[in-house]
């Protein structure tokens, strides 16, 4: 059985101090539900995906506590892989579906990371990577990435301003979802270069921020979907892999072989390869990510990532739109969210509502969301008829 | 599609200070791999149970982690709906079954909670009640049961020789049970009303304890079950619903809704009543939860489950037995692990290999799971045929 995307909601992503982590997850779900045409009541289901409601805001039971908000008794299910998390959420709302237990489910992600210290989300970041090896020894999350940063420019010659192209692109598409992204504003190469070193080669430029945010979709089975919707967005293909936690038992530093894994698993069940990917979300948590997304996912050939991105292959018009949203990089990165955040890109865009951003004729869209620093990946690819 | 339990595997619950969360995880893992008759390369997914590694343990994205710890890179998926982790984890295993996705699926749950101080403990657990409204003005878990056994004695004339009869049959079950019970001994009514108090009218033997340890069951399409396992159990109902997270925005004190709700939806699915199910594990993190659960889930009216237990009714060997592991008051609760539990004792009985505690002739059992004070509840159906 398909299933369709009927509905979207996104809070605006920033230091969202005055709202609670339940006031931005009600915020986004109602957004949901008025867009899908639906009722409260219609829903038969929710699965939350939150990363770490529990060290940022003492709260775990994220389930219980949207569907409570929503003044709703219905099932209500956190699912947490990391960073991971929001489109780990869609694809349990997809398989409660498919099972045929469910008509009509509330996917939803929502994470509130700056009512706490920067050093202390930092350090609750790393509950994502292997606490005993990495994290206890004082690694952070740029430590990581930079790590696989330095590598890929040893092996295979990527540069500063490779990486820092598409940043700068991101940050561009930001530009034309300011009612979302957290930092609408043009940044340049020299900029990024020159913004303060967090873990060499990264900056401050090269990351993502710390973020509160939340979205949902609505999802429906696909013989139901043309009741609510005009311009249902069929999820034709899914693929979750996983990787070892920890860096140090991975055969490469410049691969992420759970993203390898779950795109191929994507593409089989979608039917379809990278070429026939319009337009596509990945998780660029850090420059290099983006890089070696673009890789992993077949866009282009291992080690050629940083060209390609430099050359202006990824930006809106070009071969293979990436992060039209603006990215994690410059719409922020709460982590729970990110995931269903771009899914609703992915779903805007191949309804043709993506505005500025649109990418014209756009049938076929994908998600890549990384958990941790690659031991969690979750493929969806998405597709208009 | 139905599905079936081929394979469960449990640690030693109690306070396991030489064993790692991936120990414990790793461990209940593989026996139930090996009760299966399975390889873990026969294995398509897994989905964790796991309430609070992260305030717990430093560690979050426990699907990951698991997967690595088994050397598997197959999809991993941690679920959280507080202290029903488990039963989650499990439902959402049938689900991926069910939906077509995957053939063989691990469910597991892991909990290590001695690590820490018991007062952090105290206030991690509050991460399961209303963090606003209750853990931050300092209530805490025996507290919100402490509300709930003062309304039902109010209301109903229950005494605590009742409730206290409750800890007393559970922990005579856990007598049989010694290969995981953390407290294999016997209990008194008097030794209960005369231990500690914790909150008012809850003594400490009312109280389940603080516990590491982990429990996993090996899922499976029904037309594959046969060829690994002589006698396959098969998942015949699920059901869960949700309730407000602050106890103050209940119609009732003495009724967990959640319970009702669910447990009429899972009785629906399996086309069975209360009356056919030959053994329950209940929640009974307090032992008014169990006096609760015995009404709520129908064994009995609303009010009577005080005396129904004083009466021996759920005892081994009467009307309905309930608890036939020592239910969390004497195997234990670690949080994320004990839905997991509840199923691997309701699989054993069902397969005749319960040992001293069976039940003769068993053919329905049922696990309810409650997350937090109610806001979560899950009810799953077993069956041998």
């Amino acid at each position: 059985m398909r299933v369709a995307a009927i509905g979207l909601g996104l809070t605006k992503f920033g230091e969202l101090w005055n709202k609670s982590l339940r006031d931005i997850a009600l915020e986004a779900g109602m957004k949901a539900i008025n867009d899908a045409n639906i009722g409260s009541s219609d829903l038969d289901a929710m699965f939350i995906g939150n990363m770490s409601a529990g060290r940022f805001c003492g709260q775990e039971h994220l389930g219980a506590l949207v569907a409570d908000q929503a003044g709703l008794s219905i099932p209500s299910t956190r699912v947490e892989g990391a960073c991971a998390s929001g489109s780990l959420a869609l694809r349990q709302g997809l398989f409660s579906i498919m099972s045929g237990m469910h008509d009509i489910v509330f996917v939803g992600g929502a994470e509130k990371m700056t009512d706490i210290s920067t050093e202390f989300a930092t350090v609750g970041l790393m509950g994502a990577a292997d606490e005993e090896w990495e994290g206890f020894h004082g690694l952070t999350f740029p430590g990581l990435y930079a790590l696989m940063a330095r590598r890929h420019m040893h092996d295979f010659g990527t540069t500063h301003e490779q990486l820092a192209a598409a940043a700068v692109k991101n940050h561009h598409n930001a530009t034309m979802n300011a009612d979302v992204a957290q930092y609408p504003f043009e940044i340049s190469i020299d900029k990024v270069l020159n913004s303060t070193m967090i873990a060499d080669p990264l900056t401050l430029l090269d990351c993502s921020p710390l973020t509160d945010g939340a979205a949902a979709i609505i999802l429906c089975r696909e013989d139901l979907a043309k009741k609510y919707c005009d311009t249902p967005v069929y999820v034709t293909g899914s693929g979750q892999a996983s990787d070892t936690l920890a860096l140090h038992d991975r055969a490469s530093l410049t691969e992420l072989k759970a993203t390898v894994d779950a795109s191929k698993a994507a593409y089989k069940m979608a039917g379809v390869s990278s070429k026939e990917i319009d337009v596509c979300e990945v998780h660029d948590c850090f420059t290099i990510a983006e890089v070696m997304a673009t890789e992993d996912l077949g866009f282009c050939k291992k080690g050629a990532g940083g060209k390609f991105i430099e050359d202006g292959n990824t930006q809106i018009g070009s071969k293979i739109p990436i992060n039209t949203s603006g990215g994690l990089k410059a719409c922020g990165h709460p982590v729970g969210a990110t995931g269903i955040k771009q899914a609703a890109e992915i779903v805007a865009q191949l309804r043709g509502d993506a505005g500025k951003r649109q990418i014209d004729g756009a049938k076929t869209g994908m998600t890549h969301n990384i958990g941790g620093s690659g031991a969690t990946c979750v493929v969806n690819i998405f597709r208009r008829f």
